[in-house]
């Protein structure tokens, strides 16, 4: 199915020093967009109504339930009006272990686990990312974010969702999705990468938001060695980075940047030309 | 139990036009806490280690799960290391309102529902917030969000966490509560409110972050008629607090801010006088 129109017109008071009147602004849409594999609901997400093939696939991908695009059999997308309802068919192998995982697991909410068995869960182990060789010069990180900014036509028309895009050096921001949630923008990007055949060794993670650990498991499962964002991390991502031997990059305003794990793979050269 | 520390002291590799050097900054904990009703767990969220009891009567409270403090009988914190165990016990008649209640959901994820319950589930009717004769000035809304920035300790120390205060006109913000998550901050402010004996009517609940549709249910579980933040509102969220009744203020910028429901309420006369 089509997208339906992310964001829309409103009309709004607003109240400046020169005075308070009518006007129009855009806000972006927020819908409820269920992910069913086998049939049942595993997650409702609130996010933003587009690229649902990219949310299913990269959702997946990056939770873990397969392993790589091929596993999927089918991604079929329903309108409901109420919401969006997307359902997985997997294949065989796959199927066959996300059943196992369900069982054991019985959905992480009034589950029967207790405290410990869920917190475990959320805390699984995080994915070791390659030895590849990929490093970033000093200027590649600042040319990453700033792509990025010219990447974010749902940013430029509301001022509220997060982006979360794809860079390589000599190419610049090769993809990037939009998403009034951070972490469906990160799913968005992972599938729409898998679906473009893009190796996430093959370049860095750069997100418009704050790092909390969940962004650094997604990055890790993406495969990619850096992850680059304009907010600040958590002290756990930061743990959580440096268990996946992830460089993280964080707090980049203008040509200023923190570095809070391996700093060796950031040079101090200039960025190759970006197209 | 007493809280753990929310921020921690890490070195990280600042980059600045001046040079670049190994230099100190705090960032904020982040922590897994599971929230278990009746012996099983019912949702584990990432969220700053700090303010469990709020948090849990909070939660409660703002998901319908007991309608008043009354209905809980205990609330048991256990550090687990990995994480934050909170064990709620509910009253009798709750207690059996709750299983009735997870019977039928059997748990929102992996549970079996189809995509259309789940979505209906997370799209539930919201709280009716009362018609209490309250109205804010114009410099209500200003101060109140000005007060806001004064009771964010964590945030001045790492930059980098959401907070959520309660604005009573004439005593400025009364309670604010800080997290990694804006949703817990909500929550932990909604649990500080009901253990104060503060009624939500009596004032406006004020977020530093943007607004998306599960804030404003919470808002209004709380029962207060505003909602005032600091960044902008998803046009769900818009939706949401005009069905019910909720006066929707956002992007309060220095003096200015943007009105999106029942404009009504907010007088254009000064604020009384906050002590």
């Amino acid at each position: 199915m089509t997208n339906r129109p992310a964001t829309t017109q409103i009309t709004r008071i607003a109240r400046r020093a020169s005075g308070t009147a009518a006007a129009q602004r855009m806000v972006p849409e927020e819908t409820p967009i269920a992910l069913s594999y086998a049939g049942t609901t595993h997650a409702v997400m609130m996010a933003s109504p587009a690229d649902f093939e990219d949310f299913a696939l990269g959702f997946s991908l990056t939770e873990g339930i397969v392993g790589s695009a091929e596993e999927i059999e089918s991604i079929e997308v329903e309108d409901l009006g109420a919401g969006i309802d997307i359902q997985i068919r997997l294949k065989d192998k796959a199927n066959t272990r996300f059943q196992a995982r369900r069982r054991r697991l019985a959905g992480p909410v009034g589950c029967g686990l207790c405290g410990i068995e869920s917190i475990d869960e959320a805390m699984r182990s995080v994915c070791q990312v390659g030895q590849a060789a990929l490093t970033l010069s000093e200027d590649d990180i600042v040319q990453s974010v700033k792509l990025l900014s010219k990447a974010q036509p749902m940013h430029a028309e509301t001022g509220a969702v997060h982006a979360a895009g794809f860079y390589v050096p000599g190419k610049g921001v090769v993809l990037a999705r939009e998403d009034v949630g951070r972490h469906n923008a990160l799913d968005k990007l992972a599938g729409a990468l898998a679906r473009a055949g893009i190796a996430g060794s093959s370049g860095a993670v750069v997100v418009t938001s704050r790092v909390s650990v969940e962004m650094v498991q997604k990055a890790a499962a993406i495969g990619s060695r850096f992850i680059i964002a304009v907010s600040a991390p958590t002290a756990l991502a930061i743990r959580t980075a440096d268990e996946a031997g992830m460089t993280l990059v964080a707090l980049v305003r203008g040509d200023d940047f923190d570095i809070f794990t391996n700093p060796d793979r950031v040079t101090s050269g200039a960025a190759r030309h970006v197209a």
